[in-house]
């Protein structure tokens, strides 16, 4: 039983646990084992920290593989005490910070917390201002601010424009519009006039059409939007469109939210507002 | 010169960034430094990974205090070839897969970029399915699928309920609705009847008065909306509200979005559709 159970691998923070689990992901998706996820954020009391490893140490007595631990606990003693839990513990902390001390020649504060706070206002205000410039300049909706604009995505609808460009404004605080190329600026194969003087701020969104249409279908059943003639058909007007306009284009279908927003800010050499 | 002048710290990835970036930032918070960053994404290839020394080892040669790098390079030849620069190379993959083969009786895949591609399908569409809900569901704009929300914010108008929605949505597939209390909502001091049905999902944001108000200064210049007093009854009749009702609340004046989502995952105990 214990072969075929799964792993737990627990994420323990004492805030947020997103530094936890971006770093224990990213280290496990090396491996192609399927696991069990718990993410334990706010462990910022010796208290609390007993209790999980109570928890922890329970899921070991039942015979079930080691658990394995991701932790970027910063409190002394409250890593003292998860110490004791009976798994693989990979100290994020304890691994970095004594190497780091002797390289840049100062003490670490052990001050839990900061990575996700609100850092500055100013960086609070660019990320808000951000959202609300990509909300009033979701699909097209107004065009007349295009110059504030730092970047501006392209194409059919449902290419995934508007996630890209939330995902720009919250992590990085570029001001992104988008706007959804319709069948009349599909049969003119050219730019639409209003993206003319901004033709430098472009970048394109493309996908396959099968993906598309799958998509389009979930909103509008039977529908001649979501037939897959209609969807090829747009699919292939866009990247000509792209390709003669020699705009950089991505087709979202097997890219991440995430690689699509740091390719556009790659590609089109972007300054970010938020680091 | 070289003791004045500030380090440059290097994020190099063979994919997006952002597993290094949280990396490190969360690390160089810990030390009272200010430093200049440079994320250098889709470093996949021996030719650009030369090009990275080069200029890495060039701010070197100018006489500057030693350039710091956090790398999640995967791909050994990239690795090696980076391994020239003269730089604390703090390397990611190198520190943490070794131990983690031996614990988990298998070898690691040595393979590029799976941290933020595209995952499966389903978890994509989740993702815009929480997009969608939060977008429709913005600012009261709708109440009537409130039956399909996880959790429904609540505040007076310009306390971030928004962007925390967002991020909910997009990093962890909640759909999040908010309603902003309105004038008439306050005077009452109790829940409006939209929200009394779901008074498990929802949960409070307040925020100084004195920072609500430069907010909204912004928006609307020396109007009743923006002026303290207005400021202060409103903030102060919101908290009433939910101490009487017994709603969970933060104040955001110094949290940031990232710790608002979190503890309300964590408080509201809400499954999360995204790991």
């Amino acid at each position: 039983m214990a072969d075929d159970a799964r792993r737990t691998v627990f994420f323990i923070s004492d805030r947020t646990g997103i530094t936890a689990e971006t770093l224990g992901h990213s280290l496990m998706t090396q491996f192609d084992l399927d696991y069990e996820q718990v993410t334990l954020p706010f462990v910022d009391n010796v208290e609390r920290a007993a209790k999980v490893v109570e928890q922890i140490n329970h899921i070991n007595n039942n015979g079930g593989p080691r658990p394995v631990i991701f932790s970027t606990v910063i409190q002394d003693d409250v890593r003292q005490v998860l110490k004791d839990c009976n798994a693989a513990f990979f100290d994020f902390f304890d691994t970095f910070i004594s190497p780091m001390e002797a390289e840049l020649g100062t003490l670490s504060s052990h001050a839990v917390g900061r990575s996700h706070g609100v850092g500055n206002r100013q960086t609070y205000d660019v990320r808000i201002d951000a959202i609300n410039f990509s909300l009033n300049h979701d699909d097209g909706l107004t065009t007349h601010h295009y110059s504030d604009a730092d970047i501006i995505l392209v194409g059919v609808s449902r290419t995934g424009k508007t996630p890209v460009c939330l995902y720009l404004a919250l992590q990085y605080g570029v001001f992104a519009a988008n706007y959804p190329l319709t069948e009349d600026d599909l049969m003119e194969t050219r730019l639409p006039k209003v993206l003319q003087a901004h033709r430098n701020k472009l970048f394109g969104l493309s996908i396959e059409a099968d993906r598309l249409q799958s998509i389009r279908q979930e909103r509008r059943p039977n529908s001649r939007y979501a037939s897959l003639a209609q969807c090829q058909m747009e699919v292939m007007r866009a990247e000509t469109l792209f390709k003669r306009e020699k705009l950089p284009f991505v087709n979202s279908t097997t890219v991440s939210i995430e690689e699509i927003a740091t390719t556009v800010i790659h590609e089109r050499s972007l300054k970010r507002r938020v680091h």
